[in-house]
């Protein structure tokens, strides 16, 4: 089917909801990347929290009322548990999707293993191992943003470098946030290249570092929304960076990628198919 | 079902394959939700980036041997969006879930358009609007990290309060990283106590204001792991910041929530749902 025979768009957007029993963010998340392949604008609702049959029926009033207004039926992504509650959600006026009971039945089939939520159990995310691993990883990564200590750096899990607005420190806090990994991140900055030499602190961790690089013209953006007109964001001078922190990371032996065309969530899974953190598997 | 009645657990960990074109995240995040319905280990094995045939082959190597190593089938998220790939994947020894066709199907049929994939068209993420905005976002919540500016308080979107350790900073990064939200983020310290009164930069922004709160027993066990035996990190000190900061916040009419058993993921969705920002809808 070629452009020009698709259907015309509909004038007024459709609405969708994203509802849980918890933050929705699991719905959310993968609903967006569904609807990211559709060159359409979406009205999005999130309805997390939804616990009780009164705030399943109250979400049901909600989403029937966007039909009414739209003329369109809703979208619905559920990640509801409970049946009983997915229940009410379905009776809506909606095209319902339910996420959880696609893949949960068929996977208690294959592991002959009941869910704990059919056998009445939940979990308290704060107290998980993960969790605490991640927090620690938070704290870890902005204590090590910038190159600001130098301390405990043994415990880092990555050590990301390159010029300044390069991309480190978003990527350090994903990597935090996602994953749990302890990145510091350290700034090649022009005393690295008139030295020629790494900052000798990071030798002893030399497995552990990986470079992010970023085109001049790209940096020059970059650092005139910063500081506009600057020396330090002119592309002569940003030329000047990109290239001897290259050059340093050739002449090391780290391994590198470009951060211009790629999100924090690409460059972050990039790393640890190459880092190899050794507490996971990737 | 007892738990009693349950079947024995498998003594080997099954293992569990995110598959994607992309970075595997949505994969992951998704198949994480419904694997923690299950009380069982699994070795996970995330395969992102498959984006060629060759590829696809390569990976259902890796799944068949597992399947050989483990004498059980491995279990298999994916998101791929190409049929030409998923169906490489679907030949594996493994139990194949395929989170994309499932859902993109039907609501090719509901929204009577076609994918862009079915088309052929692909978005780069990093040009995107809502990109920048979160990179825009992530700057602004650290450069206002723990007060260390009031400059363009204007222009946050929420701004947290609560005492030292009670979850401020993870919070402000998570929403900041995750939904784009410029979040600032304000210790309440004992010169604030006994003014009495919130830091005065803060009073024209007060409608924007969400406080969090903690237990002192655990404010106390998380300062002690920092600052171990300190008046810092003491019970009867941490009391005192605490139902300070709760007087302030109830005299101030600030809404707050408790941190001690919530999760960064559950204190933001709740602080979105309370503050709507202008930007979103919630």
């Amino acid at each position: 089917m070629t452009q020009e025979q698709r259907p015309p768009l509909p004038s007024a957007a459709r609405t969708v909801f994203f509802v849980s029993d918890g933050t929705g963010i699991t719905a959310e998340t993968f609903g967006h990347s569904v609807l990211t392949q559709f060159e359409l604008r979406f009205r999005q609702v999130r309805l997390p929290f939804i616990d009780t049959l009164d705030k399943a029926h109250d979400a049901v009033r909600k989403i029937n009322e966007a039909f009414a207004t739209d003329g369109q039926r809703p979208i619905i992504f559920s990640t509801l548990v409970k049946t009983e509650l997915s229940d009410v959600i379905r009776q809506c006026k909606g095209m319902y999707m339910d996420m959880f009971q696609t893949f949960v039945a068929p996977l208690e089939q294959e592991l002959q293993v009941k869910s704990t939520h059919t056998i009445g159990r939940s979990h308290n995310i704060v107290d998980s191992e993960e969790y605490k691993n991640r927090i620690e990883a938070i704290n870890f990564s902005l204590a090590h943003d910038d190159g600001q200590s130098h301390k405990n750096l043994s415990s880092a899990d990555v050590i990301l470098v390159g010029v300044s607005r390069s991309g480190k420190t978003p990527t350090s806090l994903y990597l935090a946030m996602q994953y749990g990994i302890k990145a510091a991140n350290y700034p090649l900055i022009p005393d690295d290249f008139e030295r020629g030499k790494l900052p000798s602190s990071l030798y002893e961790f030399k497995n552990k570092i990986f470079g992010l690089t970023i085109t001049p013209e790209r940096l020059s953006e970059i650092r005139n929304e910063r500081r506009a007109g600057s020396k330090y964001a002119a592309l002569e001078n940003c030329r000047y960076e990109v290239n001897e922190a290259e050059l340093m990371m050739k002449r090391e032996g780290i391994r590198w990628l470009s951060s211009t065309t790629k999100s924090i969530e690409e460059i972050s899974t990039t790393i640890l198919q190459e880092i190899k953190p050794d507490r996971r598997e990737y």
